[in-house]
This record gives C-alpha cells, structure tokens and sequence, in this order.
C-alpha cells in the first residue's frame, strides 16, 4: 500500500528505506526507480528532487545503511560487559542468527554492492571501501584490546587480522547465501574463534 | 570486429566465451543477450537455437567456466611435486596475480555470480553451489592429505578448514575488488599459511 509521505524529510527516509530493503534483496542493477517510487509512493519529480541519479540515490542508501550499522556494530563492539573476543563472538553469531531468520536470503547491503558494482562505478566503489574499511578498523580496534589483554593470539598485526576476519564474514556469508544453510558461517565461527584467535600456549 | 562462426560448435563456443567474458565483468543482470550477439556477429535466432534464455545462458556459462576452471585447480592441486600446502598457495598465489594482473578487476564468474543470483534463481544458485561444493572438496583432499602428512594442524576438521579456506578466499577477493589492491589477498595469505594451517608445536 503506498505510504503517504507528511514531510519533505519523511519523503526522502521513506525512499531510502525502500530502496534499502529492494537493493538488498536485488542488488543495484536489478532495481528499478519505478518499484521504488510504487512501494512509497513518492511521484517521479520528487524523486529527482532529492537525488540526482540512481548512482547517487545508491550513494545516499548506502550512508544510510552505513549509518544504521554503525550503531549496530557498536552495540557489540562498545559493550564493555563482555570481553573483545566475546564481543566479535557475538556480533558473529548475530549476524548468523540475523541471516537464518531471513530464511538465508539477502545478505549484507555493502558486501553485496561491493560485489555488483565495484567495477561499474569508481564512484560506488570508494564509498563502499570508505565504509568496509570503517568496520575493519573498529574490529582492529577490539582485536588490539584483546592482544593486548593476552585473549588473542599476538602473533598477527592487529590490522591485517582485523582484514582477514572482515573478509572471512562476507567470505562465508556469501558462500551461506548460495547454500541456503547457515554451516559455512559456523564453520568460519568454529575456526576463527576456537583455533584463529587463541594465543598458542 | 564480429566472428564469423564456422559451425554450429564453434557457434556454440563463441557465444559462451563472449557470455563469459561479458557476464564476469558485468554481472548477470547486466549482461544483454544483444551485446553478446553484437560481439560474436551471431543472429538472434541462433542465439536461440542453442539456449531456452538468459537464464540457460547463463547455466551454460557457469558449466563450460567450470570445466575450464577445474582444470586451472589440477594444475595445483594435482602437482604431486608440491606437498599440499605448496600446491594450495600456488593456488592462492597464481590467483592473487591473476587479480593483479586484471588490474584487480573481475575476480571469479563463480563467487560474483553467486553473490549477485543467489536469491533471483534458484536454479543459478543450485548449479553455483554444486560447482563451489565440488571446488570446496578438492581442498579438503589436499587439506587431508596435508594432515596425514604432519604439514597442517590436526586441530581442524579438513572439510570444515576446506570450507574456511573457499569462503576466505572469496570474500578477500571481493575485499580485493573494492580496495582496488591485493592487500586483502595478502593479509589472508598471511595468516592461513603463516598462522591457521600450521601445526602447533
């Protein structure tokens, strides 16, 4: 049912959560401004008066996503409860939890465009990369705390540890995506935390 | 310059090179059949002749990149001069060059299609998962046989740690593909060879 939108700012959000929930679901090239306009809608000129082009309505969602994310990342990456092992640990096991409810499908916005577009737009691509190198840094960050609290393995740089869990959750969340089960992500989980990050006795 | 075909093979062979050159540069969604045609100078109605649609196309594609590509992975896994470590970073290594020399365009038809279909075809993504699965257990061969040895850590299940190893190197080469460096590729290098595959002593 098209919503009607009160406010120029509820106009524009209710175009970025659309556009949000149909990239992710359909990647860039598959989604049409047109679904998007009929989800919301939001007429064509309004459209256009917030955002340029689909390239920069893209850009926009994924600040957006960015933004969301951030926040959802602190949640466990700020929790100072839990030990910074158990914090990737739990944002890990999240993010599994998170992929089965949506019966395997979807996946992560930015790893997704990552994918699609890094080739099709210079643009896209480094507001992608400013974004996953943001994150990485903020595992770096909790992976440097627990080296330095002896609970993770100091035989690494924290830096290139923190790229390669990077890579390795959007490594097993796409191979999950393609066999429907969440096993490639607990077997990630099971290496990386029961073996990777060990300090060798 | 269009190819003029010689016959119905050759047809055949030119229409999945170009599809396969064109789909591993511009995804599956946007690929068209025209551009294909326009390539290899084939009409339309042949184009027909040999595929049902797009999606058969496509289906056809990930089969004839498999054959090929299985045998790129015997050249390393089946090089008995090579212990099976060794053969699995030439592997890794060839592959980072490859990327580079791509000037870290590209990367797998296989991975990228598998990110960007996996939810929009089922059948895409069951002929996908049958390739990866198949690639995954070559690894877990080498792996084992690399436990037998004593040169990789027992620690691990070696179709679990065969599973960490495909999804880590897919998710550095989509890292790679957004940074526009191998550093990702490096880092994973690094730390599977140099750390996770290595018995403790």
């Amino acid at each position: 049912m098209p919503r009607q939108a009160g406010t120029k700012e509820v106009t524009k959000s209710a175009l970025l959560e659309a556009g949000t929930k149909i990239m992710l679901e359909k990647g860039y090239n598959n989604t049409g401004i047109q679904e998007v306009l009929e989800l919301t809608g939001v007429p064509k000129g309004s459209f256009y008066y917030y955002f340029d082009s689909k390239e920069d309505f893209a850009l926009q969602i994924i600040d957006y996503f960015d933004t969301n994310y951030a926040q959802h990342l602190g949640q466990f990456l700020d929790d100072k409860r839990l030990s910074p092992v158990e914090r990737l640990r739990a944002y890990c096991e999240e993010g599994r939890k998170n992929f089965e409810g949506n019966h395997c499908r979807k996946g992560c916005l930015i790893g997704n465009l990552s994918q699609e577009m890094s080739d099709q737009s210079e643009a896209l691509r480094a507001r992608l990369e400013e974004k996953l190198t943001r994150w990485r840094n903020r595992f770096a960050q909790c992976i440097k705390e627990g080296q330095e609290r002896g609970e993770i393995s100091r035989d690494y740089d924290h830096v290139q540890l923190a790229e390669f869990f990077l890579s390795g959750c959007h490594g097993a969340l796409m191979r999950a995506k393609t066999t429907k089960t969440t096993v490639p992500q607990q077997a990630f989980m099971t290496i990386m935390f029961d073996h990777v990050l060990k300090p060798r006795s």
